[in-house]
């Protein structure tokens, strides 16, 4: 037997036991007659003593133990003298009998603390030495965590976990897919899923009432920061409901969590704000309302004082930001530059700053003289000592940037913060949204959704203002899930199709089996899915989902601890029937 | 609100009250004045009673509902005159007020009760359609109710579930993977994996201590009978221990199962056999033993009395059916036929009945007499009533020969019930086996087996007799479950590398990674996958592991129903540099 104990779990109550230890070791200290190990394993850390008047010998073994050597250990538990209670088994130690060296290390590549030397390449390049580190532990103890409780929500809910394919077919629309050469049928692939989307319908259809699954998906996209080509969704499905059933039954998954791995209680439900409305207070469809700061159409205020950039904008609206009047000039340069970068774009930022002695002063007093400013501060619920911040332009292309500008100062003030947490539901969703490149609509969220009943007559004369059953779950600015109750009728399908810009033919191949599926008693149904790596990080607060991830890929979607993906053999090559092109 | 309850859940509790049900049409009846609909989803069925006198309308109506037709029904919950006792809510009926078509069927193309008219091909186009079926829907309830009592048992057991990357490296060793084009690196290819064996040692070097996962594993196979291309594994694996810990950690596991899933308690520790003994005893290292029937060796005493087959083998074997006196000819004649199939390779049967009288005759009278019988009926154990079944050959050949011959009769004497179950564990499994056809060493568990310590110094000098640290699960004659102590010391796992005709350099370069961690203080670690899909087929008595798997390929490895692997785009294989070769 390796161990008697864990490093985690001796306390007072065990001293004068003989037990043994297993684990690796974390720091080693010599005092000159005596020495100490830590000696840390998943559980916690626990101090092993040498003396070198007791055992001469021992202790000099002890001297020789280099960090990261895997040793077995035996001794006795003792009252420490010295106390750290700031570890829960620092009331103890063991005065060593005997150590065994299970295994040597070489000097880490960096080293195994919180705060860790490692830039991230090389902590990838040597994941599973990175993986020793709490820090890196902890987020994946949450992980697994959350899965299980994730789990006994929905098991005790009547929800059935159904494992759905991984090797499917390939479909034109959504992300690009990855695909899978065949061996026995020669020119042909199958798709890794980026979604089970399908399977959960037909689940439906099959009666299963209640689905659920976290499961991998996979997306070949061009790499950005913070995607990786194969993530993890918590994936449900439910037959005979409304959008008011999921959103209940979603919404206590939530809340289960929050208190399950958090312990909060959310007793208040959760607000609830349309698309429209979201688009229009923060410029974004997903929200962080862990502060106000709503963005304010002035528009109609500023017009006629000859000031062109405004009179000539579409929009003109902005945010008031509650006691930030001092901003240096500086502070309003550095944010003027942050807005007008690429990612962001405006082309510049007017202020008002309006003092504590009641006076407002923009940086177009030019135009807009103190009476004026102050309809302006009405319109914002300003008041001495806030700062306006106003962006124009087109509605369109505004709204965003007032939303990061939001945000930022949100960040600036220190109201974004890891562990508060502030969930809504964003709903009534567009169902299409028009795509200038390929000069068509695409289905918003996929082409299952179901348009509002009220709004199907607009889907030939006006696609673009029909709305959807379909929502979103947001949390601090992320969408951590986003469903819709779906179509389950045939004839309502095909139309859809059709107005994506599918032929018959096309419909047919790629989704026939769903669409037969649906003339053999369909349920009405609807679902939701839930991004779990977004879900974990948010709970973990940190800001990639890289962290929460034990394998991830690098932002070049290679691993590059293993790395792949790499050259296959021309013989494999060849028994798939491929060619590279040159 | 689509439904106040289930077609599950009304009893006598409920009558008088007015309630919503929602699903399918299962069966209507028709008596000329009154009509019965049976009301189907997945918790029951509830039946709604129609009657023209109160409400000609509604009478009308329920007669043109057809099979599998979606409806929502209200009504009173009243009792029923003549109840059906066999049904949880017989004992109610509905009576019913309102009814609305959700969703109409057309004729579904086979009838969905337990004993379906429909073919395994057409059943599996239409899955959707088959996993109506309550037996269906049983077997993949079965396979939920595992997955959470799995995760249950290891979770407490401080078990971490860790997702392991999907898209890894293609590796030569053991069977085909399955791979995927990279699009970003051109010429490149990610693999899918057969098991996440190697991240699974890694975190043990990362100290994750315990670790579970039911995960998807890929093999790129010729597909035979109940072989799917992807497949579910419980792949767990441990830190600190030795293979006796991994044992009770599993035996605990299985039994758990059983527990929550059969209601059966296993008191006793499961049976333990060598390799070695299991394939003297039952000529297969996975032996049914719900059954004794042990193979006898009886070579000697059937020397030097000129039965030149006899003389001639190396081997001569049997096994002694009980109470099998009176087999007739012609069944000993489809017994003879049954060993000479190819796929069982046998020359001939030989055959002593041991009447019950105490006479012994043989096939082979003419050249044993009843004395020599008696030596042979001795070495068998048989007593008057029994038939011994012999057959000869090499030693290799002969004893998975008697295997099927002993599997064969325990199935036609009725001792392979489904519902009875004998797990056993099957230990000390050879480290390496010969490989003809590659003229080498292959491992027979995988690379990363430990040897047993004692047999170390035959590495080199007699390979074939190293025996590892490789354990089976066996359940009803099938493997559930392998695995083994791993190495953890680099240098051991280079020579191991070396023994299976690895160059260095291949070496390096496919498992350098692993190599490299346990440069870095490995800790001892062993593991255990178990076969998720033929554990759950056990627990359901199906013959094929496609019955618990949502949406199986068939045979030749195609899914029907969505119709994959199918072609993709020219464009999909332009981005992917990809060429079908001619």
């Amino acid at each position: 037997m390796y161990r008697t104990h864990t490093c985690g779990e001796l306390r007072q109550a065990h001293i004068n036991q003989t037990v043994t230890l297993s684990g690796w070791v974390q720091r080693t200290r010599d005092l000159g007659g005596m020495s100490f190990v830590d000696l840390r394993d998943r559980y916690g850390i626990t101090q092993l003593a040498f003396n070198n008047e007791t055992n001469a010998d021992l202790y000099e073994q002890s001297r020789k133990l280099g960090r990261e050597f895997v040793i077995q250990t035996t001794g006795k538990v003792v009252e420490r003298y010295s106390k750290n209670l700031t570890i829960p088994t620092g009331e103890i130690e063991i005065l060593v009998e005997t150590i065994t060296i299970l295994s040597k290390s070489e000097t880490p590549p960096f080293t195994i603390e919180d705060e860790t030397d490692g830039g991230e390449e090389l902590r990838l390049k040597y994941r599973y030495i990175d993986l020793r580190r709490n820090a890196a532990r902890k987020h994946l103890e949450v992980r697994h965590k959350m899965a299980q409780e994730v789990r006994r929500y929905l098991d005790d809910l009547n929800f059935l976990e159904v494992e759905t394919p991984v090797l499917i077919k390939s479909t034109p629309e959504g992300a690009r897919d990855f695909v899978v050469p065949s061996r026995l049928h020669k020119g042909t692939f199958y798709a890794l899923p980026q979604s089970p989307q399908v399977f959960k319908q037909l689940l439906m259809v099959s009666g299963f009432d209640r689905y659920f699954q976290i499961v991998k998906c996979f997306r070949d996209e061009d790499f950005r920061s913070d995607r990786q080509p194969e993530f993890t969704q918590i994936d449900c499905e439910m037959a005979f409901v409304e959008q008011e059933d999921i959103l209940k039954t979603f919404e206590g998954l939530a809340k289960h969590l929050f208190k399950k791995l958090k312990d909060i209680d959310y007793t208040e439900p959760y607000p609830r704000m349309t698309f429209a409305e979201a688009m229009e207070n923060y410029g974004n469809d997903r929200p962080d309302i862990r502060f106000e700061m709503k963005i304010k159409n002035i528009t109609e205020l500023t017009r006629g004082a000859d000031f062109k950039v405004f009179d000539e904008a579409e929009f003109v609206g902005g945010i008031c930001v509650e006691g930030a009047w001092e901003y240096t000039r500086k502070q309003l340069d550095a944010l003027t530059e942050y807005v007008k970068r690429p990612q962001i774009g405006a082309k510049g930022l007017v202020y008002v700053r309006f003092g504590t002695d009641g006076s407002l002063k923009s940086s177009v007093d030019k135009f807009y003289n103190e009476e004026k400013l102050k309809t302006w501060a009405a319109a914002f619920g300003a008041k001495p000592g806030d700062l306006m911040l106003i962006l124009s332009g087109t509605k369109k292309a505004t709204l965003p940037q007032l939303s990061e500008l939001r945000l930022e100062m949100g960040k600036q003030l220190g109201f974004r913060k890891g562990d508060t947490f502030a969930p809504l539901w964003v709903l009534d969703f567009p169902l299409l949204e028009w795509n200038e490149e390929s000069h068509r609509y695409h289905a918003m969220h996929h082409p299952f959704t179901s348009p509002k009943i009220e709004d199907i007559g607009k889907m030939y004369t006006a696609p673009g203002e029909v709305r959807a059953n379909a929502y979103d779950l947001v949390v601090n600015g992320s969408e951590v899930g986003g469903g819709s109750i779906r179509i389950f009728d045939s004839n309502l399908q095909k139309q859809m199709f059709d107005l994506l810009g599918f032929t018959p033919e096309e419909a047919e191949k790629q989704f026939g089996f769903l669409i037969n599926a649906f003339r053999y008693g369909a349920p009405p149904h609807g679902g939701i899915a839930l991004g779990f790596d977004r879900l974990v990080s948010i709970f973990n607060n940190t800001d990639s989902i890289r962290d929460v991830i034990a394998f991830p890929k690098n932002n070049g979607g290679r691993d590059i601890m293993i790395e792949t993906p790499s050259e296959i053999a021309e013989d494999q090559l060849k028994e798939l029937h491929l060619l590279i092109r040159n």
